[in-house]
């Protein structure tokens, strides 16, 4: 078995494996919709909100790009903060719908801060929106999103959220820090291969997607939100994703909320501090590092991180990520969220240990 | 378990289902990559194509819009030809882009006219795209998608075709017919769960997308194009259903296109013979009628299939479909597309036969 520690795909109980291959029905009839009725209700408390979540068959960018497209018109004044890759991403979204964004971007390893944050909005009372991720997965970092949240809304703007990668492992009250469109992906913190997008919608962000002029079909919200209350969704769902979305979220009512956000920050401090022990160096602080995913690196006594994870891929079955776009070749990742083990971090921490002594590194 | 005679999802070989169940690997990782080669090579025989053959995780809904905003422009002349719910659904995805539409619309149960496609494309010279479905699922009916083609192509027009319940249980003879840009979908002729839209390019079709001008991100082909040959995909794809594509189109290899589309040509005909000697109306013309999926009905007698079918769902475990937009409540469909054996069918036409007996239905 390999022991997959990346960002997304994560690896999956036997349990969840097992419903993917459940046979398949009829994806607009009682049986099926009373499965997508049980999942949109057993989303909620994960995200914290009484809000609608809607189950889009897509990747966690598609998510994304619902999100846009369904409350961002071309020609709207947008403010994108932007720590990392999928930070940029959100904006390339909204600048590929014509939006008029203003990017306010945070060196590679830091979380946005929130005073830069207040003095964009002060500048510029004609934005409407702002985009920002909760867990920036290229980085390893969590921002601060409930006081980036007060801002944004002190400024009565709307704003959307990439949460992709930290819920439900990292906590995101959705109502309680009045989050008006927030985005995750199956692959990330729900223990499930990848293949579908969660998408909470609040009032205010109903109202917004009422006024927004952008055309969409595929991701359109409301009719995803009108079909889904009728028990059904406008195009034929992953259906058996569904079946394993059902299973993992059963799981993870049994551990609940808190002990899973517990396990998963406990989780990030261990990896932390088995990071340094081996004398590697870690791209966030660690007052903001994520505790999904922690980026090692940058190198700069000529080790190669990509020559370190495919000896750790070939030699020891452990997958690693590498490094994005300008972080390409200078870092690599650990992923820990969802599902996962004392054990299996400590076999990866085994292999690196071992993997460095014969790549004879240097602290 | 369950007989599914829906025309999609449908049910899979045991095989397929299994390889749903792998467990997750590297999506930007070499077995990854591999995989996704071998099932872009292996698709190619069925499209009959030398094409690029662009797998999208999302509907065959996704995979129409794929196509539509890569390559017709707002304000672009087009003619959409529809015989049916999925040929008026293309119609609406264009508008909704911008797109300038002349729709040319036939009765239900009926295939376009090659003719009448001649005189619409005379009429009117500022038509760049033409937009047609091979197989409407809806009414159950097969367009005579080379004759359509021949024409559309003597006028030199781009042609976008809405395959999804037709390939590969359909000759669809993709590079022979030149066909520009075609869609078809997992769950469908493909033995497959729903999850994948199967996107085929040709040269003149990358032509009019590098002309395009409506934007796009999510659905970007030319994106999905270089992603792909470089053995990823831009977003996180379906890893599950990768694994079992891999395996069903092993299963299809070793059938062979031609033993395919025999085995659903003979099941369509005897499926209408049965449907006859029940004493029950078929709604298409059984000149064009659909080897995919065939339409049962309108009955005029006061029989109602949406009671039929519950009893038919209920007693017997038969899933049948029911009819969509305006056929709604007056037909019922029967599904055979993809991996089906003569005794399912045998055994849904027993139990429409005791269910019509039951219902005391009279010819």
């Amino acid at each position: 078995m390999l022991n997959l520690r990346l960002p997304g795909p994560t690896s999956c109980p036997q349990e969840v494996l097992d419903a993917m291959s459940h046979h398949m029905v009829n994806h607009r009839g009682p049986e099926f919709a009373a499965l997508l009725k049980n999942c949109g209700e057993k989303l909620k408390p994960f995200f914290k909100t009484q809000n609608d979540i809607l189950i889009l068959t897509c990747s966690g960018t598609g998510g994304m790009e619902a999100a846009v497209v369904n409350a961002v018109s071309a020609g709207d004044k947008v403010l994108a903060i932007s720590i990392g890759v999928f930070g940029d991403r959100i904006s390339k979204i909204a600048k590929t719908y014509g939006a008029n964004v203003t990017d306010l971007k945070f060196p590679m390893g830091q979380a946005a801060d929130v005073d830069a944050i207040k003095k964009a909005l002060e500048a510029d009372p004609s934005i409407k929106t702002v985009l920002v991720t909760h867990n920036e997965t290229s980085t390893g970092v969590t921002n601060p999103l409930k006081d980036i949240a007060a801002v944004v809304k002190s400024f009565d703007k709307l704003i959307i959220v990439d949460a992709v990668s930290s819920l439900s492992a990292v906590a995101c009250d959705v109502d309680g820090w009045d989050l008006d469109i927030v985005v995750t992906g199956s692959q990330k913190g729900w223990m499930l291969p990848p293949g579908f997008a969660f998408v909470s919608v609040s009032q205010c962000g109903w109202q917004a997607i009422d006024q927004c002029t952008t055309p969409r079909f595929y991701f359109d919200l409301k009719k995803a939100r009108d079909t889904q209350a009728k028990g059904e969704t406008p195009w034929t769902p992953n259906v058996s994703l569904m079946f394993a979305l059902g299973v993992s979220l059963d799981m993870m009512e049994k551990e609940g909320i808190d002990a899973i956000n517990k396990r998963h920050a406990e989780m990030g401090a261990y990896i932390r501090s088995k990071v340094k022990a081996l004398g590697l160096p870690l791209l966030a602080d660690e007052q903001v590092a994520s505790n999904t995913v922690t980026a090692v690196g940058p190198f700069e006594n000529g080790f190669e991180p990509d020559a370190f994870r495919k000896i750790l891929n070939k030699e020891y079955n452990v997958v690693l990520a590498g490094g994005q776009m300008e972080l390409k070749g200078k870092i690599f990742r650990i992923g820990h969220m969802g599902w996962f083990t004392k054990e299996e971090i400590d076999e990866c921490f085994d292999a690196m240990a071992k993997t460095l002594k014969q790549m004879d590194y240097k602290v």
